[in-house]
């Protein structure tokens, strides 16, 4: 396809590898997907080539299989969601996250995919960043809960909840390249954000749409932090 | 699965169509779905069942075929990408805009996809916006070109480049419901953006990054012009 050509005349290609799992959300991928994919390989990775169910229900299909996935990658990179919890208790994924883990030159997650790389032991004594719903689980996961935008710590590179995959992929662009290529992706993207409300803090928010917010997203951090202090390792 | 409990327990709840095609931009279509798909059903629309490949290759799976899309639609909508052109010059695309815009309630795009509602004789005389790089097709499509983040116009909503879906996906939910619905999914998404970098715009970014950005970006919009000068009705 002509719009391919984007990515392949781009030299000096790094490799994401971006874990797919159900119930992520679909944001949480794409954001950072859309900004590293104009100058990296995305590869979509999962134990099968069969598609993955977002929360919403849309389906989306892997490129890689866990088996298959490139020994070394640029980036390791998980997205957060309401299937978080499973994931957390899905050997598979942990597994694969704590072998990848070891070789990828970053170590990253938008949302409550921190909360992940947590219960995969990647984030222990790491600064993090998460979803602003969960970090209480963040803190149990093993990380220092930091509640900023974007938070680097060595290698460890995590953003917070569903909108920050676009801060997270720009500011991780300069750190795999330099500040002039996040500056373009952040031009080719228009990433010139004007939100209408604000309303995209609990305290920006105020009581009533927090109630609001918290009826649709439940108790995951009560039920992530019950499954890490269930964990056996 | 337990994710899409947000979506189901969510009364009244809207329908909105989202179009897929080859070379759309991945956020572009995800950055609305993700905000709409709290509070409404998403349908991706395409010809067949089979998987659309976005701009840098990954696919995701239409969930609704355009001879099964719904009369009536709440919201019709379209992403832009690098295969919007290509898109313009598909009948089968052209013709399922026109007719589903006939009954649809609101009319929206993101991106480039203003430009493929223009050439479907859905945008003529109406206000509209684009990617910052697509404003000559924009107005070659016949509609009235408006340099702004999100343009409301009657039942016309669109939004400029890429993530622009954001403020694009909030405002229309506002519309839809109220502000305080928008304001709470604002709050779900954790929309507080903090961009690293000002390169949002071109006159943000400067000449380097400009051309920068126009090398990726190649010349969508001549060729988008060219297409509209060469249709015949």
């Amino acid at each position: 396809m002509s719009d391919v050509i984007t990515s392949t005349k781009i030299e000096n290609r790094f490799t994401v590898g971006m874990v797919l799992y159900p119930g992520m959300t679909f944001l949480d991928l794409v954001g950072p997907q859309t900004v590293l994919g104009i100058f990296g390989e995305t590869l979509l990775l999962w134990k099968s080539l069969e598609p993955v169910a977002t929360e919403t229900g849309n389906t989306i299909n892997p490129t890689t299989t866990f088996d298959n996935c490139p020994d070394e990658l640029d980036v390791l990179f998980v997205p957060g969601g309401y299937g978080t919890n499973a994931a957390m208790q899905d050997e598979a994924i942990i597994n694969f996250l704590s072998e990848t883990g070891r070789s990828a030159r970053y170590i990253t997650s938008v949302c409550s995919g921190s909360v992940l790389l947590g219960m995969a032991g990647l984030l222990d004594g790491y600064k993090a960043a998460t979803h602003w719903a969960c970090y209480g689980a963040l803190e149990a996961s093993g990380a220092i809960p930091v509640r900023e935008r974007v938070v680097v710590d060595r290698n460890r590179i995590s953003g917070g909840g569903v909108t920050a995959g676009i801060d997270f992929g720009l500011k991780l662009l300069a750190e795999l390249r330099d500040e002039n290529t996040a500056k373009t992706a952040q031009l080719v993207v228009e990433y010139d954000p004007k939100p209408a409300f604000s309303a995209g803090t609990p305290s920006l928010a105020g009581p009533e749409i927090f109630d609001s917010a918290m009826k649709i997203l439940g108790d995951m951090d009560a039920q992530m932090i019950a499954t890490l202090q269930s964990r056996t390792i």
